[in-house]
């Protein structure tokens, strides 16, 4: 057994204990460590977690946004189940990245045991507030959740039924202030139907890790998530011109610049899906960027 | 040329004109019909648009959400276009339902011709503000977008890239106060931006066609949205009689139940997620529903 196979057990007073921890709601009161120790220390921390039934779609993202928050140095925390968790943690290792596993049972005996859980116990960490021995009671899990939530600055939910263990920890995160972000999917697979709902409830779309990363004020630049703006046009231009330091009403703008007032409406419209222009409740249009 | 085939001009003094096109900025001058005249007094409409370039996903989405609102008596309306416009269409008439076209074009030379138009002179209806013989020009179709909009209570995208026509539909469906509904999609096809922007810009997502009938109050009951509440256990249940009368901390139910205030917190959770509490900002628990 080397040092990395010995379990060690930390309390909150210890200098190790994860600082996002202290505030929660019910915060364990010790944690076992098996592993790389020093990655408790490394922060941000982003848990990807999901289903353990995905489809290909849902496994393919699951390591697309871990490999990404992995090379930006974001430790990936997940709860090493199959299907997605399994992912997350496998495409951060394949980064070289730091990876925590959440378990509801003793560090010792990971569950489900297999190469992945020796592959953290070597270049990654398991972590537990159950004693060392102590099987993966059902119970254990959703009270696990909140531990994978509260170590981390969000949640990321790639896949989840409608009623499931990634929908309680992205509650918990909710409750717990962090950000929970959920993928979007296909709606004739149920495996979207988990993460529409929190779309719904509340939750960031997302579309790619980079916009994660820009949240965090880890930008990585290498994605551009918007398209660039289109040219303004004659006819924008001229409206761009009309609204400096003034705002104005659609029949304004026709008005001002003798032009019909559908065509004003029309290039309105484009103009702010551009983000040139920004309307008003009132109906009053107003200058955000003079030109793309 | 048969009665449907004779295209008739309407105005904002007609008896026929649509009233949910009287309060929207710019209305048209008048309208130019052809087809079944009846349908124009036909409500509620809805407009079901997106890509030209669909994927099988979304065309058959397209043709789900049609047909399901045709058949619950609900107008479907879109701009003729290949793809998502041609499968909503399409499905309406397959159901025997009504369907308007939105033309860029006059009511006489619709674009694009063929059997679709065809079949919309004679059991549908096609409709344009330009005068019969005015060829498809490109800075009609924006204009277009704003007559399909404002003759409906709301508007569904299907599929559309991220600057497109179909999110100009939705800017002037949200401007002229109209529902805007968006299907997601998955996150690798480029024709899920359009929509996922819209729902991050504040647009309904939507899964299935009854969450739209159900908004316009007419609810088909086929489809429960949500699964069944889970039945709450024998200690959801004794917290649910904690809650009768009383908000309460999760601190002050694990010490009235002495119960650990960790299995209280995964409780509550887990009965907040099947509605049967509520928690306030403050972190106060009150019952919502006694029992599912």
């Amino acid at each position: 057994m080397d040092a990395h196979s010995v379990p060690v057990r930390i309390e909150p007073r210890s200098a190790t204990w994860p600082e996002l921890l202290r505030p929660i709601e019910g915060p364990p009161e010790a944690l076992w460590l098996r592993g790389r120790l020093p990655l408790l220390a490394r922060t941000p921390r982003v848990a990807v977690v999901g289903t353990r039934a995905p489809t290909p779609y849902g496994e393919a993202q699951a390591a697309r946004f871990a490999a990404a928050l992995a090379r930006a140095g974001v430790t990936v925390v997940s709860g090493l189940a199959r299907g997605i968790d399994h992912a997350a943690h496998r495409a951060a290792l394949d980064e070289d990245g730091g990876t925590i596993a959440v378990l509801g049972c003793g560090v010792d005996r990971p569950w489900p045991a297999g190469e992945l859980a020796d592959a953290l116990v070597g270049r990654g960490l398991l972590l537990s507030e159950f004693e060392p021995g102590e099987p993966p009671r059902p119970h254990h899990f959703p009270l696990r959740n909140r531990v994978i939530s509260g170590l981390c600055s969000g949640v990321l939910v790639i896949e989840a039924a409608q009623a499931s263990g990634s929908l309680i920890t992205a509650r918990w995160a909710a409750d717990q202030g962090r950000s929970v972000w959920a993928l979007p999917g296909r709606v004739d697979h149920p495996m979207s139907r988990g993460t529409h709902r929190l779309i719904r409830e509340g939750a960031s779309l997302v579309e790619s890790p980079e916009e994660i990363l820009a949240e965090m004020g880890l930008d990585s630049a290498k994605e551009a998530p918007n398209a660039p703006p289109n040219p303004v046009g004659e006819s924008g231009l001229a409206i761009l011109e009309a609204l400096r330091g003034e705002t104005l009403t659609a029949e304004e703008l026709a008005s001002r610049l003798s032009r019909p007032l559908t065509t004003v409406l029309v290039t309105l419209v484009e103009l702010e899906m551009a983000g040139h222009v920004a309307r008003t409740p009132g109906g009053l249009y107003r200058l955000v960027r003079a030109s793309g």
